[in-house]
Formats: C-alpha cells, sequence, structure tokens
C-alpha cells in the first residue's frame, strides 16, 4: 500500500505519523510544499516578538525526523502541481532542482491547509505588507523590523539628533485570532499599532458584547482600534513608509502592515482530483475524513467540518481538531472505523494581560440559524476565592437550551483562570452536559486556584433557577416598559446609577415592599445581579413579579 | 415551618441561606458555636503567613449579613448543648451569657463538622501546640509566632549580640492537606519546618509513588521530611520551647507545633439525637441528605457519602460537597426533590511552587477494595506547548477500566496548568467518560496555555493505545524476566541507565532487530515512554513480543 500526504504541518503530519504506527509496512510519502514540516504555526506570532526566541524552537519535528524515527520519505519543498484520480497518480514539483515526477498512489491525503485572504486591493503587493502563515512569513517580518530599526539609528546619528527610540507604526488588518495575537506581539515590541477591522467587533468566535470587553484591553494597552471600516487599499510615501486607506476615507501611515483578514480552504488540489467541494467552501469529507473520491481522504483546515452542537457544515480553521482528523484518517486508512465527531470550536486567545476564550454555539450563531430554544446568562464571578490575594473578575456568557437544559456554548474573559473554566465547559459539552449537571461539578478548590462555588458550578446554579422557574430572567435589551428596581446600597448608586430605578437596599426590601406596583413586572437591578436575585425570591414569593437583570450593572456596561 | 441549623459554616451556611431563597416564609434559626459564621476556613493556614493579611478577609459572610439579607435568626457564640429529638427540641447555651434556652424544630440540620483529631499524648496541652480549624486558632498561633519574635528580639538587644532574625523551628505533625499547607506558610514566615508523617507517603489521596514527587517540592524547599514516624509525646524545655518526641525515639526541638493528624466528624449531637452513625463513623444519610431521623438532616464533613466512583462509603472533609450538601438538605425542606451524587473527591493542594491534584479513585483506594478490572499509565507531558517559555513538565497517572475504558482516577502534579487538567478529568469522570472521549476532547490550545494535543487528549491516547492492544503495557515493578531493550540515545544513557538493559536508539531499531530475541518478552525503555511505544509498534509489526514500560525513565525515577 502506497499512501502520499500532501501538506506535512499540522493534520499530515499527524496522519504520517499515526499510520507508520499503525502500519510498519506501508509506503508512506509525505510532500510539503515549504521548507519545514510540523512546525508551530501556532507559534508564529510569538516569534515575530521575540518571545519565542529561536525560529529553531517552532520546528516541532524535522524532515529528519520523518525519515530516520517514523520511515517516511518526506520531502519539502516539494509542491504537488497535478493529480490524477482516474490513474491514481500526483505530479511532484521539486523546488530545488526545479523537477517533476510522477508517483502512484493507493491513498491520497490531501492536508493542504487554509492560505491568508489577500483581496486584489490597489497596492497589496508593496513591499511592507505580510501575512503570517509559514516560518519564512515570520522570519520576514522579524527581518523587515529590524532592518527598519537600522536604518532609523543610522539616520538618527547622521541627522545629529539625540538617539532616540522611534516607535514604529504598525496597522494590523482584521481582528480574528491571528490578527489579536500580532496585536499583541508587536506592541510588545514596541510598535505603535492600529487595528482595522471591517466587523463591529474583535473575535469573531465571541458575541459582540464579550467582544467590547476585549477591545477595552487593546485601547488600554494603547491600541488604536478601528472597527466598522474596511481596508480600500495601500499607498508608499516618499519616506518609505505606508499610508493604509480605508472605506471610510481615512489614512493611516504604517511603516508595517500585518494582514489577517482571515484564510480560506486551499482547494485546487481538491477540484484538480475532482472531489466535491462543501457549500462553507471546503473539501468535503465524511465523519471518517474520507472524501467523495474513495480513495482520497482530506484533513485540516482545507476541510469543511460538522459543528457538533448545531450539526450544520462550518470552517473551524484550529490545530487541535486538525491534529485529530490526521489521526483519524491514518486510523481509518489502516482499516479501523475511526469517526470524528465534529468540532465544538474550542479555542483561547491570549490578548496582554487577559485570555479570551470560548467553546461551543455563540449566541449569534445560534440567531443566525434560527434556534430560539435557547437561553443565555451573564456572571462575574471571581477567578478564585477573594480572600486569596490575585483574584480577578472573570467575564461569563454562558448558552443552554431552555428546554433541556443542555449546555450550547461558553465564553469566558478575564486576566486569571479562563483556560481552566472554558476546559470544563468544553469537556462538559462534550459529554452533553445539561446546566443541571454544572451545579453538580466536582471541580479542585484550594484558595489559590477556585472557590467552593467554582464558576462553572455557579453558572450552573444561575442558569437552573431560570429553568426551575424560580429566577425568572430579563435582559437589558428588553427592560422597557418595566419597574426598575435597584437594591444596590446608595454609595454604590453614587457612582453610577440607572435613569427611573427604585432604589430599595435589599436589606430594607422586605419592610418596603409597599412602595412597590404589584400591577407590573418589576426588574431588579444589582451590580452582578447576585442580590437582585435575592430579591427577586423575595418579591416573587410575595406576589409580586419579577425578574433579575442577568449579570446586572456588570453586563450593562458591556453594551454601553 | 421551624428548621434549626447547628452550625454556620460552610454547610450550614449554604443550607441557611439557600432554604431562605425557596422559602420566604419559614423561620430559620442558625446556631454556631464559635465567634463568626461563613468563615474561609480553607484560607486560615495563608492568614497565619500573611499572604491573607487581614483576618476580617476570612468573614465571607457575617452574623449580621445572615439577618439582615437573608432575615435568618443567625447567633453565634451558640452552642447546641441538648437534643430530644422525641420532643423535637434543642437545648441551646448561649456561651456570652451563660444562659440555656430550649427552641422547637420541625427540622433540624445538622452541620457540626469535623474536628482535629488530638489524640491523649502526653504534653498535647503544652502552650505551643496548635491545631488549625477556627479563625481564633489562625490568630492564637499569629499571636505565638509574633510574641516569639519580639521576645527574641528584645534578647538579642539585651545582650548585646547584632540583631539578626533568628529562624524559628516549627513542627507540623501530619502531612494530608492542612498540614501541607502549614507547612508552606510556616516556611514562607521565615521558619525552620520539620514535617512528622506516621504513613509512608505524604498526602494520603495520592498513590504512593506520586507523592514521592511532592515530598521532593518539600525537601527543596528546605523542609525536613520525617516519614514513617508518629508522635509520642511532647516535652517541655528550660526555655520555653518544646520537644516532639516520636515513636522511632527521635526528638525535634520546636517553637511551635501544629497538629494536622487529620479530622474526625463531630457525631455527639447526632448520638445525642439517637440518629444513625455509619461505618466509617460519620453521620448516615441517604442521598436527600436526611439521616435516620426524618426530621433530621446532616450535611458537611460530620456526615459519611458515598464515593462517585466506587460506591463505597467515606469521609471526604471538603468545602465544594459540604456546600452542594447544605443547598441539597435545604431543596429537600423546600418540598424538591434534589439529590446528591456523590463525592469524587476532587481536591487541590498549593506546596511551594508545585499544585498536587487528584480526582476520583487512587491505585491503593482500588487495590483496598479488591477491584482488579484497572489498568494504569503514567505521563509527563508538558505544561503547554514546549516551544513557548514556561512550559513544565505534569507529572500524570491515570486510572481506568480495562474492561471498558471507563475513567476512575486522575492524580496530576507540577508547577503549571494543574488545576485545567484535574478540573477536566473531573468533569470527565462526571460524566462517566471513558477513555476514548479523552482521546477526542476538544480543550483550549494556544501556545500560552495548551497544546494541540492537551496532556488530557494524550492521557487518552495513551490508554486508548493500550486497550485497543496497540501497546501492551507494563510497569517498574513487573519488568523482572523481561529483556530490556532502551531505545534512548546514548548521550541520556551516560546520565543514567538501566543495570542489563540493551541499548537501540530508536532511530536504528528498524536496521538492528536482528539483535533481539523472538522468544522472550520485550520491555522497552525511554525517556518517558514515548519513543519506547514508537518502538514497541516496531517490534510487534514485526512478530516480537514487545511491551512499553509505562512513564519510562520518568516513573522509575519516582519509584526508586
Amino acid at each position: 500500500m502506497k499512501v502520499v500526504i500532501v501538506g506535512g504541518v499540522a493534520g499530515g503530519a499527524s496522519c504520517a505519523a499515526r499510520l507508520r504506527r499503525l502500519d510498519e509496512k506501508a509506503e508512506i510519502l509525505m510532500v510539503e510544499r515549504g521548507p519545514y514540516v510540523s512546525y508551530a504555526n501556532c507559534g508564529l506570532p510569538y516569534h515575530v516578538s521575540g518571545v519565542i526566541e529561536k525560529e529553531s524552537s517552532l520546528l516541532v519535528a524535522t524532515e529528519q525526523t520523518f525519515r530516520t524515527q517514523f520511515a517516511i520519505d518526506c520531502r519539502t519543498r516539494c509542491e504537488v502541481v497535478g493529480i490524477s484520480s482516474r490513474q491514481k497518480t500526483v505530479e511532484l514539483k521539486n523546488h530545488v532542482s526545479g523537477g517533476v515526477t510522477t508517483e502512484k498512489y493507493d491513498t491520497l491525503v490531501l492536508s493542504p491547509g487554509a492560505a491568508p485572504i489577500r483581496p486584489p486591493l490597489p497596492g497589496i503587493d508593496l513591499p511592507g505588507i505580510f501575512s503570517v502563515r509559514t516560518v519564512p512569513d515570520a522570519r520576514s517580518i522579524r527581518e523587515w523590523l529590524d532592518r527598519d530599526a537600522a536604518d532609523r539609528s543610522g539616520m538618527d546619528s547622521y541627522t545629529g539628533c539625540q538617539l532616540v527610540t522611534v516607535p514604529k507604526r504598525a496597522v494590523v488588518v482584521g481582528g480574528g485570532f491571528i490578527g489579536l495575537e500580532m496585536v499583541e506581539n508587536l506592541v510588545q515590541r514596541g510598535l505603535e499599532v492600529t487595528l482595522i477591522e471591517k466587523l463591529d467587533q474583535v473575535m469573531p468566535p465571541l458575541d459582540p458584547e464579550m467582544a467590547r470587553l476585549v477591545e477595552r484591553y487593546m485601547v488600554k494597552n494603547g491600541v488604536r482600534l478601528e472597527l466598522n471600516d474596511g481596508v480600500s487599499g495601500f499607498q508608499p510615501c516618499a519616506d518609505g513608509s505606508l499610508e493604509v486607506l480605508t472605506s471610510s476615507g481615512k489614512k493611516h501611515p504604517a511603516d508595517i502592515v500585518i494582514l489577517a483578514i482571515g484564510v480560506r480552504p486551499e482547494t485546487e488540489l481538491a477540484k484538480m482530483a475532482g472531489i466535491e467541494i462543501g457549500q462553507c467552501g471546503g473539501i468535503r469529507v465524511d465523519e471518517h475524513m474520507r472524501t467523495s473520491n474513495p480513495d482520497i481522504f482530506a484533513v485540516g483546515d482545507a476541510v469543511e467540518v460538522k459543528d457538533f452542537v448545531t450539526g450544520q457544515w462550518t470552517l473551524i480553521p484550529l490545530a487541535g481538531p486538525a491534529n485529530r482528523q490526521g489521526r483519524i484518517a491514518a486510523d481509518v486508512i489502516a482499516g479501523r472505523d475511526s469517526r470524528f465527531r465534529g468540532t465544538q470550536g474550542t479555542s483561547i486567545c491570549q490578548i496582554f494581560e487577559a485570555a479570551i476564550a470560548s467553546t461551543g454555539a455563540s449566541e449569534k450563531l445560534l440567531v443566525q440559524i434560527g434556534d430560539k430554544d435557547f437561553e443565555k446568562i451573564y456572571l462575574f464571578p471571581n477567578s478564585h476565592a477573594g480572600y486569596y490575594p490575585g483574584a480577578k473578575m472573570l467575564a461569563i456568557k454562558v448558552l443552554f437550551r431552555k428546554s433541556d437544559g443542555r449546555l450550547l456554548g461558553a465564553q469566558v474573559l478575564g486576566e486569571v483562570g479562563v483556560a481552566k473554566r472554558i476546559d470544563s465547559f468544553a469537556m462538559a459539552i462534550q459529554m452533553g452536559c445539561t446546566i443541571y449537571d454544572l451545579e453538580e461539578a466536582e471541580l479542585c478548590y484550594a484558595p489559590p486556584f477556585g472557590s467552593a462555588k467554582d464558576p462553572v458550578n455557579f453558572a450552573g446554579m444561575v442558569a437552573a433557577d431560570i429553568l426551575r422557574g424560580d429566577m425568572p430572567l430579563c435582559h437589558w435589551d428588553s427592560v422597557d416598559g418595566g419597574f426598575l428596581l435597584d437594591v444596590r446600597n446608595p454609595p454604590e448608586l453614587a457612582v453610577e446609577s440607572v435613569p427611573g430605578a427604585l432604589n430599595i437596599p435589599l436589606t430594607e426590601l422586605r419592610a418596603r415592599l409597599g412602595e412597590l406596583p404589584r400591577d407590573r413586572e418589576i426588574l431588579v437591578i444589582c451590580r452582578s445581579a447576585q442580590r437582585a436575585y435575592y430579591a427577586t425570591r423575595i418579591l416573587l414569593q410575595n406576589g409580586f413579579k419579577a425578574r433579575n437583570i442577568s449579570g446586572g450593572m456588570l453586563s450593562r456596561s458591556m453594551l454601553m
């Protein structure tokens, strides 16, 4: 059996190594267009800043590793330029020698990845505009920044001015994962950074109100944020720098531009092979990672996958699923019945002191597919016991089925303990947890690490209070017409109050019920919705109609 | 309905607050023997060191909070001195006035907690010997240490010696959670600390070989460790200090002694009420937290609970379960059908730079109950992507069912990312995950937080390799008679080698198969068992009998 694997990074490399372990006799040829296999593309932004100092650190396994450890014929700088699925052959171009050879295959695995989108804008090929996909990309960016630094210090000594560190100006286009990571790492390098994003929010997996919090961290760290504005072109300046032009007519000066608009599945080879492309533009595969041609498998960022929560086809270019898909393809090729269960899009991104993470469905995705059987909650618990130093507030949004309590999605943002919580939610979603299961979860607790009621428990409790009918909920976008009752203490109101709300501190509520209307729905406000919950319980049991406003003043601040 | 709740800390306070939310009309009386309710007893060790600076930080909610926010008759320094379950009354002694009153109850909730064990050893009541249970305990320890410091500095100036910080000597007796936390916090305060533990390991929830790693961290931080030695008594010295005498005849000088031998459920009240005590010595309750008397509930450290994994009765005095039990008792009292699902013993403890965590069953527990249907693995993955700075090695032990792959328990130790992994394992155990589910878990990954294959995935993959028959396993305690093959590279062997093992580096194995016996089982060794896995695959597919030694040299170092 001869297996040809096209692409030697996450999915391809995983597939090759796994296949060798399962089948010592298979003939395995893995080809990679670029100079490196199995490199850490997720580390590229951190290499630009020097946080990851050495380029060699990014090379997880080399061509040599694949040859000697895995007995795999591994060829870099080798591109597939033709596929004949009828003859079951690929044409390989050796980019060093320039020669083209033909190889037969019994099974072909496509793992070409996804390419950074580079729209045909005026000036897009000007020097100083970069994408971030490969080790050579990161090297080019570093060289560009270093060269520029050298130039400037030369200029300074020529003009006789005092040698100062001139902050250089970077424009990052696109506020997704790579865009945000590049923003952080360019700031880390001392650049002035402007982020331009066409949408009204950064970090598309998040809902917009959660993205607001991310945007605040960026502004706090000196990033200029330009939302709702697309790039229309680039033009060169006399001093060798660039100007980035936007749809709204603005011009942003830049010594370097990073394009991080998104990626597009590489499907040229798939089209060449005549296999089916799906509705999202990725290669269509079944749960065994087999394409419409039974001899051809595809894995990684080039394929579209089933969303584990919604069942919809989607594109989720992440390293974890790519690796698992590679393993599964290898299993199936070796005659096993492995299946890919779909992707829930679990992800995390560091942005300065904060981490942003999500798993499962977002509210906007549920709305987009017309799903109305869900409720959402906001909560703002401490990362660990408040009495132990270093606790930070987490902002958590949780989505769950109204009809049966099934957990649908979670978004977590904060400075401490974010990864821990998103992984608990991710495991919960995988196992079909309900919010009642979250109530009962037994997570670790010691003062430096958590709380006796962990934020994940707390999310379950709040959600269960709603579904059990103990705490009718409303959201800030639907408070019109309700009677607003603020149960905070007067000093808190002095800082920020809600126009038109009656203030009765929680501790006085039982004695002052007479001041409240019995014919209107009372919407209860406090800082985080906890005291408002207590108040709601008092009101409901005294015959009032009452709802708690989810997340209280803290969620209001995300929306205003 | 009148509900009397005895004990106002974790379980009792949770029960009281929840009951008020569910029933605005119930008459609720909560009595607490000590001066504080709802205090953070888990924070006490950190207050001794000053990491938690203010005593007031430990007071999560006060008597006043319960009165004004929850309309609960909350009385501190008020002890139950008599129960008549026939008349449904309790006798309350007010420790301020000395008066005794009688209160009727419809429902009684016992949440008396567990008391530190103080064996009747000679000298145990000498000044300078402390337990750590209450806020006054922590205050006494701080005062003792401060007073001592004042004495010494006075003495120094009297003798005219240069003022130096004289390290004081502490002896901590008992190496469980509180013992270890006290060790850390006393070292933090600058004391010389000796830990005396009767068993052959610290941290009883861990298996002994995992505890070895904890012990190394202690020794590295200057702690004197005395395992396998029990305390036989205490005697006063002329200078006002103490000597701690042990069974082996040693004498340890001490300026302060902390007793942390363990806790014993407080069952005096239960006995007074004539309710059933279970086989572990805790109050016996059903899944509704109801005792053998239908009008009496019990929650928290005083009750025995079902181990969620093994189904055995056990004592697990932890704050998380106590809080949940309090809520469940309140639910049931308010007429709901809530049930406690048992405890899986999820716990974590910080000890210097490391964290130690576990969930589910340990190997020694499975052995103790005669369960043979399990396998164990050791793995040593990085806390996050190795190419990103700050990654640290985790030591993980995972236990799972041989017959169906169900996850039974996990122990995790390391300096970074421990809580995150134990919580994933904990959620997995709760939901009845198999190790195949762990393979497929989609956990968050970005270089600062994880790896494309998270340690939790990695655990699933290794375990699944075993259950699928791809990787026969053996352990260091059963290598006798096997042919040892070490596939590491010669420079690694120069550091440490295994006597009698043949060395063939993995990269040369395919070419040197002729050197290996076909009639003996080959046991393969490498550093962490990864290359040995690759080698095992090569050997099996070439007709050899082979097993991988779990955890390689890294697990060997825990055992030797």
